[in-house]
C-alpha cells in the first residue's frame, strides 16, 4: 500500500535566515520531513529521515532545500518529498510616534517540497508567516457612545511566490490590514497613537481576511495564497474567525468578467 | 469577496452522546461553526452564529446537526456551513486478563455539513477518533538481544460513513491494529500480558497506518478515510509519524486491476 | 529516601458537582493523585493510585475526598496524600440588557489533602476558579481622545475556605473585579452595554488582582487566598499580569495595626 | 495594598548563551520580568518594564541580569524584582557506538532575582534543566517473559548554585539517572545499544528522582535543589510523576545522625 506520507515531527535545530536588510539571523525551528513513499517500500526505523537531517543540522537554511529534498528522494526512492521549517523570527520596529526601536516576534515558515511526477517544476516553496495585530469592532463602535471592544487577533499568511519574495515584505504586508499593528515597546505617545488608530479603523475578521487576499492577489510575486485570521475577542471566551484562499478569488474574477 | 469560512472557534458547552450499549453520556465539547458566505454578504458581529448555539446549547447532540446547519444557512444565506464538535468519550474496557472494568478516554468529533450546492445529499457527516496505542519498533526488536524500544502513539482516523457507525466500533478497529492497546487501569497480570503482546507485535507507524487503512477499506459502511498515526518515540526527543487517506487507496486499486 | 510526591497525572474520568441551584453537573476532569512516601517504602507500578482511581471513577465528586484520600494514605502508608480534580463548568449566564439566557465556561479545581501530622484539622479542601474578564486599559483612556485598548484577561483565584462556599460564589465575586464581565451570548443592546461599562470602569492588572484580594480578605468563609491576573494585551504580543496571596496581606495588616 | 508580584510574561527575544566548550550559542528566550511592590506604588501600564526589557534587547545574556535587575529595582522602587529566561539549547552528542554526532535539545531556563531585603547577597540565581529520557518499568520487566514496556519521560532539575556550574554538567548529570540516554541520531549498532542499556537498568518514576537527588545533593557546588520527572507511559494514557526537594533530603540527613 502506498504511503501519502512518513516522516518525522518535531525535530528541533539551529537555522540561519537571510535578513532583507543584508544580515542572516540565528533562531531555532522544528522541523517536520516526509516523503510519499511507493507501496513496495518498507522503511526502516527512520534512520534515513534523522540521518538526513543530521548531516545539514549544523548549517540549517533556506538554500538547502533542493539538496536535502533530493537527498530524501533518491535515497527512499520517494515520488514526493516535504521539508517544512518553523521559527520564531524578529524584526526591528520603530514605535510609530517616539521611533523607539524594539525587536517584535513574528511565527514564519518555509514548506519546500519535490515532486518527480512535475517536469519542468520539480521544486515548490511556501513561505508562511503568522502576524499579530488589533482588532477593533465596527458594530461595537458604531452602537456605542464611547469606546470600542478592541483584542489581539492573529493572521496567519501562506503564499506560493511566483518569484522572490522577503518575509518581511509580507509580515508588512499584512500589518497594514488590521486595525493597528502590534509592538513590542510604545511609550506613552506610542500608545496614544495606537489606541486613536485602532479607533479611527474598525475591523471585523472579515474585513481584514479580505482585505489581505486583495493584497496578496494584486502583489506580482505572489501565486497562490491562503488567509485565516482568529480574533481572540475581549467579550467572550471563544474566537472570531475568517478564512479564505485564491481558489475562489480566481473563480470570483471569472465571474466578474462575465 | 467570497469567503470560503466565517464563524466562531473555542466555543464549548455541555453534549450528550449517544452509547452503543444503549446510555447517552454527558460530556463537553469543543465548538467550532463556520458558514462559505456570498461576497455581497456582510456578516455583523458574529451574532447569528453566537444565537444559533445558544438556542441548541442546553440539549446539543449530533441529532440536531441537520436542524442547526439549516438554521445557520438560511439566516447568513450561505452556500455552506460546518459544525464541529470535539469532545472526551468514555468507554468502560476490561484489562486483558483480570478483566477488571475501567473507563478510557478517547478524543472524539462530529463534523457536520451542508452544501446547497449538492442536490441529492446536502447533509454530510464525518467522525474522528484520537486512540491511543502502543507502538513497538521491529528493528529495534531484531537487532537487540533483549527487549525493544516501545512507546505511546496516537492514531486519529477520519471515515465519512455511508451508512450508520458507532464511535465504539471505529476505536475498537483502530484498537487492534498497534502493537497493544491502552487500558486506563491494569493489574500484575494485565501488565504481564500487555507488555509480551507488544513484543510479540511490533509495528513501525508506517505498518500501523497501513492496517487501520485496510481495516477501514474493507469496512462496508465507512466510505472516505483518512489515517494518521503520531508515535512519541523513547529513544527520540522528535516523534515518527505516517499518513494515509482513501483517495490514494483507490488509485492503487484500479492499477491493481489493470 | 524520602519522597515528596509520588503519583499520576493527565487520568481524565467524569465526574459529577453539585450546583448552587440544587442540580448535579455532569463533566470531564483531569485528576492528579500524589502521595508523600516515607524512604523505606518502594513504590509498585503505580498500582495503587489507578485501582483507588478506578474503584471511585464510576461516580466520582467531591464527597468521596475523603474517603480516597484515606484510601491511598493506608494503602500506601503516606504520610500526605494530595488529590486534584480539574474541569470545565458551566454557569447559566443572562446577558445584562436582553437578559438571554446562556452558558458560560470556567475552569474550576478542587484541590483535597490528608496529612496525618495533624491532629485537629487532617483534611484541608483548596478551590480554584479561573475566570475570563475584559481588561480596559487606565493609561490607554486617559491619554487618547476616542478609545482605549481593552483585551481578554484571566483571573486565577485559589482559596482555602473556613465554611462551606460554592463555585458560583467564587466566580460571581471575582467577575464584578474586571472592566467588564463575559458572556457567551451578547445581542447588539448586550453588546452596547459591555463596551460602554469596560470604558466606565478602566483596570490594570494590578487594579484587578487588589480588587479580588480585598473581596476575598473581607469574605467570612474564606481563610487562605491567592490571585493572579494574566491579561492578553491587545497592543502588544506579551501579556500583563500581577499576582498576590494572602500572606502579605495579614502583614499589611499587622503593619496597619503598629 | 502590597503586590507580591507585577510584571510581563511571554516577552520574545534573541538571547546568547556561553556554551562549556568555549562558544557563544544563540538562541531565542521568552522572558518573564516581574517586581514586588511597595502598596503606596501605582504602575503604569507595563512601560517600564518593556523599556528596560528592550534597553537590554539587543544584547541578552546571562550576564546583564544583575545590571536589569537593579534597574527594574531602582526604577520601581521595588523591595524585589525577578527575571526569567527560557531557551532551547542545543548540545552536540555523540551516538553511543558509531559516535556520530548530532544535535540535541533542551529545555533551560536561568530564572535571577534582586532582593534588598537581603544585607549580604542581594542577587540569586537558579538554573533549569528540562532533560528527557527513556524510563523501562522494572515491575514490567519482572513479570514478563520477554520485553518490558518503556516510554519517553521527562526530567526537570531546578538548582540554586554555590559555585560556578555550566547547563552541560546539568544535563549530563540528569542524563546518567535514567533507564538510558536520548539522542536526536542512532544508526542501527547505536539502536542496538541504547535497546540494550535500557533494558539493562529498568527505573521506576521514583527511583530516577532519587538517583537525580543524590548526585545533587553530593555536588559541590549546588546547594538548593528541585527534581520532578515525568513519564508518558506507553500501556497507559496517563503520566507516572515523582517529585523530590532538598528541604526533606536535609532532614533526612538530620535523621540519619541521630
Amino acid at each position: 500500500m502506498k504511503l501519502q506520507s512518513v516522516g518525522i515531527k518535531n525535530f528541533t535545530c539551529p537555522v540561519s535566515i537571510r535578513e532583507q536588510q543584508g544580515g542572516v539571523q540565528q533562531t531555532v525551528a522544528a522541523i517536520k520531513l516526509q516523503a510519499a513513499l511507493p507501496h513496495h517500500f518498507k522503511q526502516s526505523c527512520l534512520e534515513t529521515f534523522t540521518c538526513i537531517l543530521a548531516k545539514y543540522q549544523r548549517d540549517m537554511h533556506t538554500k538547502i532545500f533542493p539538496e536535502l529534498l533530493t537527498d530524501v528522494q533518491s535515497n527512499l526512492q520517494a515520488e514526493q518529498a516535504e521539508l517544512e521549517m518553523q521559527f520564531p523570527y524578529f524584526i526591528a520596529k520603530q514605535a510609530p510616534v517616539t521611533r523607539t526601536s524594539s525587536l517584535m516576534e513574528y511565527d514564519c515558515s518555509f514548506i519546500g517540497s519535490i515532486d518527480s511526477h512535475v517536469d519542468n517544476q520539480k521544486h515548490k516553496l511556501l513561505l508562511r508567516v503568522s502576524v499579530p495585530l488589533t482588532t477593533l469592532c465596527p458594530c461595537s463602535k458604531e452602537i456605542s457612545q464611547q469606546g470600542a471592544h478592541n483584542q489581539r487577533a492573529e493572521v496567519v499568511l501562506t503564499v506560493q511566490p511566483s518569484g522572490f519574495i522577503w518575509l518581511e515584505e509580507l509580515i508588512t504586508m499584512v500589518e497594514s490590514c488590521g486595525s493597528c499593528e502590534l509592538y513590542a515597546l510604545l511609550k506613552r505617545p506610542d500608545e496614544k497613537f495606537v489606541t486613536e488608530e485602532a479607533y479611527a479603523n474598525p475591523m471585523f475578521v472579515e474585513d481584514v481576511v479580505r482585505k489581505v487576499a486583495q493584497k496578496a492577489k494584486n502583489h506580482e510575486t505572489i501565486g497562490w495564497f491562503s488567509v485565516s485570521v482568529e480574533s481572540f475577542e475581549s467579550i467572550h471566551k471563544h474566537s472570531a474567525y475568517a478564512y479564505v484562499d485564491s481558489r475562489d478569488l480566481n473563480q470570483e474574477c471569472q465571474s466578474t468578467k462575465d
